[in-house]
């Protein structure tokens, strides 16, 4: 496969053994069903950890600089409760914002619940990885995923530093 | 009520008494009515200040730290004169960011007026606060409650720390 | 005229003379043909810069600070390449964000085509100066002029601190 991918779950819940992992599993197959759309893309890592910035920093930072992983996908810890800390430990990390990404992801979402609007998903590029903040709830990586699928191939192969992908129609 | 709520006007002109707070009591009156949708909400506390960092970011620390009020809306200051420095005095407060309530006051204020573009608003969370800018226009707090309502309940139960509300349907 | 515009091509190929400047020429049309609509605008300065922080930083100041440029359009350097890093040279420099520019930039330019998610743009003010950044495909400036033209005007006029624009409808 041309792109690896690596799904993080975030949850007390399952990290302490409380509960299924039901977005994990959800994740892998939606990347999967879209592999062909990403120009191959394979799950190579799956993880859980806690609500808990050192610990979701640690295995972010460990998929990006030592596994060159090329595109992270966090599940769960967006939303408003004390808990919810994903998108802060992934701010202190990425290097560049991708705002576009957020963008699309809410106006999709908010199509299908308001309750997306809770959501306070980060996105953004440390070195050559691509790490994407999406809610717990297991429909909505599939809702995320389809909000992103036109030009997610592009942001990948543009991180890559393929040239054919360089100018592509909008940047 | 459940939830306590402060409305905060920042206006050099009402401040200095050159002028009368128009946004204010629209806002209370505006969260009064929309009390039950809030799961009861009640404004225990208003003020005015000026367009100053410091006395905005005072007031709102205060509400935020010591009187533990759930919901603040700011009013005013938000544009792009030099004296607009409400988003940065929040900004300097906030621990977390909710971008989506921005994303679906600016998506709602647009349908009204193009001129919703120039607004500058922040939000996000200190504490056990959430804590939300709206325009100084007596409409512009209308509209963006009618944005936030869907979800403004579930988004202080989540902060609350209400478990029922900890995985709602998209976060 | 009331507002002077300047125009910065960020482009490693356009700045080492490997290729021709596109947008740059496009964009002194595409704000001389809405100089109208601005209320009298007229493209005083032009430059190219490769990608690189500290180039795009300099130009960028010497505008704001010295020559109180009114409006700067950036072109290029907002995608997803290792090379792009307009918006951290701008986001570096910004005194106040515009995120409402940049929802209506994005807004529109989804419209036309689904890669406008992979525009990464800031923009904000420095001082008297809005700096907005856009990508560099020809046809984006003129996609994200129309989006911003009808609140643009009474963005440079409050910056300008023009007492009759403090408080437009929805500020
Ligand atoms: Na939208």
């Amino acid at each position: 496969s041309e792109f690896t991918v690596a799904v993080l779950t975030v949850s007390d819940t399952v990290s302490s053994g409380s509960g299924p992992d039901r977005s994990g599993p959800r994740a892998v197959s939606v990347v999967n069903s879209s592999s062909e759309k990403l120009g191959g893309a394979k799950v190579v890592a799956t993880s859980v950890v806690p609500d808990d910035i050192p610990r979701i920093k640690d295995i972010l930072q460990k998929w990006s600089d030592v596994d060159k992983i090329d595109l992270i996908i966090t599940l769960g810890g967006t939303g408003f409760t004390a808990r919810d800390v994903t998108p802060e430990a992934t701010k202190d990390l990425i290097e560049k914002e991708t705002p576009g990404l957020l963008y699309v992801m809410m106006q999709e979402s908010l199509k299908v619940t308001p309750f997306a609007m809770l959501s306070r998903s980060a996105a953004g590029i440390r070195g050559s990885t691509l790490i994407i903040n999406m809610p717990g709830n297991p429909n909505a990586v599939a809702e995320c995923m389809e909000a992103l699928l036109p030009a997610l191939k592009h942001a990948l192969k543009q991180i890559k530093g393929d040239k054919r992908e360089k100018h592509p129609r909008h940047v």
